[in-house]
Order: C-alpha cells, then structure tokens, then sequence
C-alpha cells in the first residue's frame, strides 16, 4: 500500500515537472520564433516586392505568372530541402477598360461613383447598356416582385454589411450571396444586368469587386454584373427615391478567356523523423486586380513562406516534413487548392495538418480549427503559451478556402485569425495597397503561425498519436 | 442532517440560478450597448469634428480653447444631469516657425529629414545653432564620455524602441528617458543642443514630438532639444560613420509665455441610488500641435462622451453619478489631471472607479487596472461578458496620466488597451490625424468602456461593498 501511494506520487511528480520542462522549452523557442520575426522578419520586404513591384495578381495574368516566378527563386535562397513548381489550368479573365456609369436625370447625366465589374461577368453591349433600376435587398425579393416588376430592368442589390456583427466575416457571409448569385438569379426573372452594393462596412468611394457564378445559365442569358461603392449604392437608393424611373447606365469590356497554364508554388522542409507526414502552411498568391492584393493574399503569402524561414533561421528541424504551399487561383476557381489536394491524394501524402492566413495581415487574434474534440483539447492546453503573445482566439468553426479540399478524416485544419475590423475597407479594392500593411501586424500573424506549427510539429495531433499507438 | 443538506442543495441551486439570471441580464445589456455603438454611434463624427474642423489642441492654444467651446456644446445636447467647465491654468509653449535642419558636408549642405521642437524646449539662436554631433545610445553613455568629449557638441540620442517587446507602450518606456530627460542631462556635461531619435518603431521620415523637461537647470543654461524622425536618424548615424567630425545645424523658434486660463470639460449623469459617490469615464482635450490628435487623444476623448450619451440613448440610468471628464493639458503638464483630483479631494466627492482611455483609438484588446485583488478577481469573473466582443485582456498594471492623481485607497482606476501596434506610428506626429482612425475600431472602445462601466455601476468596487457591509 505505501509502496503504491509513494509510487503514484513519484509518477504524479514527474508529470508535473514533465509539464514544467516541456512549457519553459516551448516558451523559449516560441520567443524565440517572435524575437526572430520582430527583429528580423522577411515577410514585409518581400510583401513590398510583391505589391509594389508586381502589383494585382489575378490568375493567368502576366503578373500572376512574375509572382510564381519571383516566390519560387526567394523559396530557393532559403535553403529548403525542396523547392519546387506544381501546374496547374486556372481561368483567365480580364476587366479591360475602366468600367463606366452614369444615371440620366435629363436633361443629361449625372456621373455617380466608381464601380468595377465583378470578376467572372461578361461585358455590356458594346455601347453600354442603359435600363431603369430596380432596388432589392435581397435574391428573396426577387420572387415576390416577379418577371413583370424585374424584365428589362437593371436589379440593384443594396443589403448593407450588418454594422453591429463583431466579427466582419460573418458581415460578409450574410451579405455575399447578392454579388456570387445575384447576376443568376435576375436573370432568371428577365433582368438585363445587375449592379451591386459593394461587400464594405465603410461608406466610401471603392468599388470592390469579387467572384459570381452564372451556375448553369446558358450563355446567351447571362447578363453583365458589376459592383458599385458604398456611397455610390446610398447615392443611387436616395437617387431613386426622387426619381423612381430613373434609367442606369454602364459600360464594361471585360472578357473570359480560356484557361492557361500557371502554378502553386511549394517549399519543403523534410521532416527527421516523419518526413512522410505532410504538415502545411500556405496563402494564395493570385489575387484581384484592382489594388495590389498586399491584405488579400500577399499577407498569408509571405507569412507563410516567413514560417520556414524562420525554422531554417533559429535552426529549429521539424520531425514532420513542413510545406508552404502558395495556392494559385484561390479568388476565382480554387483551381489551385484542388489540385494540391488531388496530388497529395494521388501520391497518398499523409497530410496531418494545414494552416492558412487568407483574412489579412491586421494584428493576429487567434486561430479557427476545424477539427475533432481531442484535437481541440489540445490546442486549448497550448493557450497559456500564446498569452504573452497577445493571440487569445481559439475556436472551433472554418479553416481557409485553399486547405479546405484536403479536408479528411483526422487531419486538422486551421486559418489564422487576425483583426478583422479594417479587413473588408479594402478587401478586393483599391485600396487594398502596401500602405495600408503595419510591419509588426504582419509579422506577429507569421509569428504566431511559426508557434503553431512548432507545436503541433512537436505533439502532433492526436489523431495521429492514436495511429501511432494503435 | 437531511434538512441541512436540503437546505444547503436549495441554497446553492438558488445561487446557481442567480448568477445565470445576472448573466443573462449583463448579457442583454451590453449586447444593446454595443449594438447602438455600432448601428448608432455618435464617437466618429465627433472625432471628424475634432481633428477636421479644429485640429491640433496644443493647451493654451487657440484651437485649444475651441475643443473647450465644441464638447461642451456637444455634452449640453445630450441631456445630461450637469455640464461644466472647470477652470484650470495650463503651460502655454508654441513652435513658431517650422523647424529646419542640415548637416555640413563640405563644401555645401545636406538637407536632412524634418526635425521638429520637443515640447516645451528652448529656441535655438535666432540664427540656429551649429556643432559637431556626438552620438550615444543612453543617458549613462554621458558620464562614461564626459565633459571633455561632450561640451560644446550637439548630443544625439539614438536608441531605437526594442521592436521585440509585444506591447508597444514597453517600448516607448524604455526608450523616452532620452527624450525627456536627454537636454538636461547633456547640459550637465556642457552639450550646447540635443537631436532625440523619434519615439516610433516604424521607419518614416516624420519627426515625433512629446514633453521634456529641464529639471532645475538655470534658465541660461537650458539647452534646444529637438527630434528626428527614425529615418533621420538613421540616416545621421550613417553619415557620421563615414564623417565622423560633420557639423550638424539646425534652427528652432518655439517659446514659452505665461501660463493661460484654460477648462476641463465635464458631464455628469447623476446616480439613482449613489448619487455621491462618483465613476469617471475620461481622455484628454489636449494634443500634440503636429498632427490633429485623432489618436492622442481625440479617440479617448470621443469614447467617453460616448459612454455617457449610450447610457441615455438606451435609456439606462446608473446607480452611482457617472461623470465624463474631458482633461485639459495632459501633454505637457498634467494640469487638468491634477486640478480635477484636488477639488474632488476639496468637495469630498468620494471617486469610487475612474477609466480613461489614452492609448489610441484602435480596436479594444482589454483593460489594465490598478486596483486590489479582491477588486480584480470581480473583474476577472466578469470575462465571459467580453469575450463576444474579443475583449480578453484583463491585467493588472497601469491606468491613465490624468485619473493617476485621484489614486487613494479602494478607487479602482482602469485604463482602456487597444491594440498598440500601430499606435507609435502616430504618436504625437504629423501622422496622427484622422484618416488613421477607423470608425468601427473607434466605437468598439466606446462601447467596451461603456460595458465595464455598467458592471461596475451595477456590481460596485468590492472595496464599496466591504465599506457598506461595515
């Protein structure tokens, strides 16, 4: 009996201080990871070449195809075990001229604020294209004005952001089905061309543009679609109020090509004691036109890329084998994130975790998980070492768009959570330019990204744990 | 015995019950607090008007006097129970022309980037001053060189914020010894002027200014102190490494005149319940002439207005009297902070819990208070109530310059904590002005404030609770 209670207390000990070394080592090596990034980090250098020497990144463009080019040879000078170029097809769209609008309140126009085409929509008429407006709030109405209010009249979608969400993603996601299925479903009820508030909490000047889909609307009944600012959209509503019948012009020359030839970009560092467990960290280098896409995705690229220079810059060697993986195609196709997945099936790469930062390079909050419970109770234990780091969200509930499709039994997956307040000023805009990037903001997100990955490259998860054990 | 177990279920389930009731209540309030903060939100065009019409409130300036005349207007509107000034002198210093500086790299000049006045410092001949530089990393570096090395140059102080400390305000801690101190020490040692390296971990070119003092050093031998911006500096380190004996000018005709009459501003709801015993919501009127105080402190001021005018927009009325005060002069002197503890002390208002927020007008992260344990374990149970928001940071350590001089024993004083990346980037430069501010950032502080301050109305300060119970 004594000899099992000194027993269980010497084991219970041992945990104890077991717990007690393994927190002191992790916090050592994670401040050293943050010292590393905040004294030395690479990410807002490289971020500065990608915007202000490349610039918009959409996919199969010229300068989608510079960004490949330009990542891969920086990956190289990193000293990673692999490096290397995976093709794929993506679509090829292009917006042409800048679009134009204007609304008649003859005699003669009135010039209203900028809008853009959204990505994906077939031009106006060469002329233009001029209809009375229609204002709904939502696909919904739709139905209930019916063809005989809509047929032959240009539908403006005009559901604001809810203001009073905090988190502005979830703003997003109750908004967004206006510019995604808007053109489609108009043009069911005869509508000629839909224009649509754009996908912004703040009232100002910017168009923001963004993906649609015609679903399976036959070619000749697709209908242009185009986004106008927030002040543009309130400008037109109060418009529209004085003058119900008011005619809306626009003009935009965009153009869908077929698909072309471009690449994810992969870096590896093999793993010593698992190098065939896969485990990722990734962003996606195309990006909209319009402004330089340094928030949306230049950001979750270079932090990426910043977390395995990091490894190779404090001599950390990982027991699994660790990707950065920049997707190509995440705005407009995914086509990236597919094949990616496709591949690592095909080969049958065990993948047991994958990272993405797709929602801007603001201060990092936290991490969102799509995982198991025990996995989750994990992560949990890990809070207090993430503390002094200011990064305090850890929830359950979506990773990123480009991870999703290796989403399997067992693996985890996570997406970086930074501040979300500033995102969506310049999320697919203009104004999403270098400017508006803060250096130590980026470089905590690939801090904290680095901190993750060490720790679950040093537990792994345990799905994998009870692999192992069975 | 089975009566007593009875008794002691029915007593727990009972307190159980309660404190989901409570919850639910704190819950729905704070809900209804953010939601008109976010939906309604008054703080955004108040700050447009501070920083857009007015501008720079330097005390005893114009501009100053303007702030005084415009919240005080503004509080009159809302219908509060009390609005006053309170009279207060105040330091009255002015820049005067703009300052200019070169460095001599013969034959001819170098312009170098701007410099700009501390504030409060001397002017410089009127023909500006020229002297070798010394450059030194630290006040202690003085004596170590001494008078033989030091007199007769101009003493430059450039010791950068440590870029790896996680809270920005550590930084600039461990850093401002050399701006505040710098001139009076290197007048000890016979240094005829001081150049500061900027308080700013970014690397701009815009020159940061902030109080110094002169200690009692006689009024004929205090020295010009000037900053520079990072670039500056570290353009003038470079050069002096490859000329080390270069002669650097520059020119300054800032002054110092009698101090002038000037206001705290100051609104009160009367409590219910409490009404003489007070909780404080403050920031401070004055700024930084540079730039137009958006962030220092127009964001502080603004939110505590807020927190007042929330209260009466859903129409809830506290227990204790809750006062906004708006303090004169914290930037260079304190004045406001100081006059408002000494009548309170004189009227024996009994301050019972004070917030203020100075430390920009970013997203909120949390709270740092000053207050005992038994007070902060109340606040830490409280948690869970801000955790919706992303509000997670609760610590002991620090609240704010101008509610420092109510501390007496039992008053818990808070300071509200946005997130401090970027705040260095602004701080007292041109560069914080109101494009800087983001109105949803700007109104979550707003309503975080308002949300603690409910809780504590509605809960008290436990040292308010024993002194009842006694």
């Amino acid at each position: 009996m004594k000899r099992t209670i000194i027993t269980i207390t010497l084991v219970f000990v041992a945990s104890l201080l077991q717990a007690q070394t393994s927190f002191k080592k992790d916090s050592t090596l994670i401040k050293s990871i943050y010292n590393t990034a905040l004294l030395n980090g690479k990410s807002y250098d490289w971020l500065d070449h990608l915007s202000n020497e490349i610039g918009g990144r959409l996919s199969g463009s010229f300068n989608a195809n510079k960004a490949v080019k330009y990542t891969k040879a920086e990956l190289d000078e990193l000293g990673l075990d692999k490096v290397w170029l995976q093709p794929v097809m993506v679509p090829k769209w292009t917006r042409g001229q800048k679009e134009y609008a204007y609304i008649e309140t003859g005699p003669g126009q009135t010039s209203i604020a900028d809008i853009c085409a959204l990505g994906g929509s077939v031009p106006t008429p060469k002329l233009g294209i001029k209809a009375q407006l229609i204002e709904v709030t939502s696909l919904d109405e739709l139905a209930t004005l019916g063809r005989e209010k809509i047929e032959g009249k240009i539908v403006f979608y005009n559901r604001p952001m809810q203001a009073d969400l905090i988190n502005t993603f979830e703003a997003y996601g109750g908004c967004v089905d206006q510019r995604y299925s808007g053109a489609m479903e108009a043009a069911k009820y005869g509508a000629v061309a839909v224009v649509v508030r754009s996908m912004n909490l703040r009232a100002d000047d910017f168009p923001h543009t963004g993906s649609m889909t015609y679903g399976d609307t036959p070619v000749d009944q697709r209908i242009p679609a185009c986004a106008i600012s927030t002040n543009g959209a309130n400008y037109l509503s109060s418009a529209l109020k004085i003058l119900p019948s008011l005619y809306f012009y626009f003009k935009q020359n965009c153009k869908t090509y077929d698909d072309v030839l471009s690449h994810n970009v992969i870096g590896e560092i093999t793993g010593t004691e698992f190098p065939d467990k896969y485990m990722l960290v990734g962003g996606h280098l195309d990006s909209w036109d319009l402004g330089d896409g340094s928030h949306d995705d230049g950001a979750g690229v270079v932090q990426s890329m910043e977390v395995l220079r990091l490894f190779k810059e404090i001599g950390y060697k990982p027991k699994h084998s660790i990707r950065v993986v920049l997707f190509m195609n995440e705005e407009n196709g995914l086509r990236g994130g597919k094949k990616y997945a496709e591949e690592a099936k095909l080969k049958n790469e065990k993948h047991i975790f994958a990272l993405e930062s797709d929602a801007g390079g603001f201060t990092p909050r936290g991490f969102s998980f799509d995982l198991d419970e025990a996995n989750f109770k994990q992560v949990e234990s890990w809070k207090p070492l993430f503390e002094p780091y200011l990064i305090h969200y850890f929830a359950k509930g979506g990773s990123g768009a480009d991870i999703g499709p290796l989403k399997e039994e067992g693996i985890v997956l996570a997406g970086l959570r930074p501040d979300s307040q500033r995102y969506f000023d310049h999320h697919h805009a203009a104004t999403d330019t270098f400017d508006a990037i803060n250096k130590r903001e980026l470089e905590l997100g690939g801090a904290a990204m680095a901190s993750l990955v060490y720790l679950f490259d040093t537990y792994g998860t345990k799905t994998e744990l009870t692999s192992i054990k069975n």
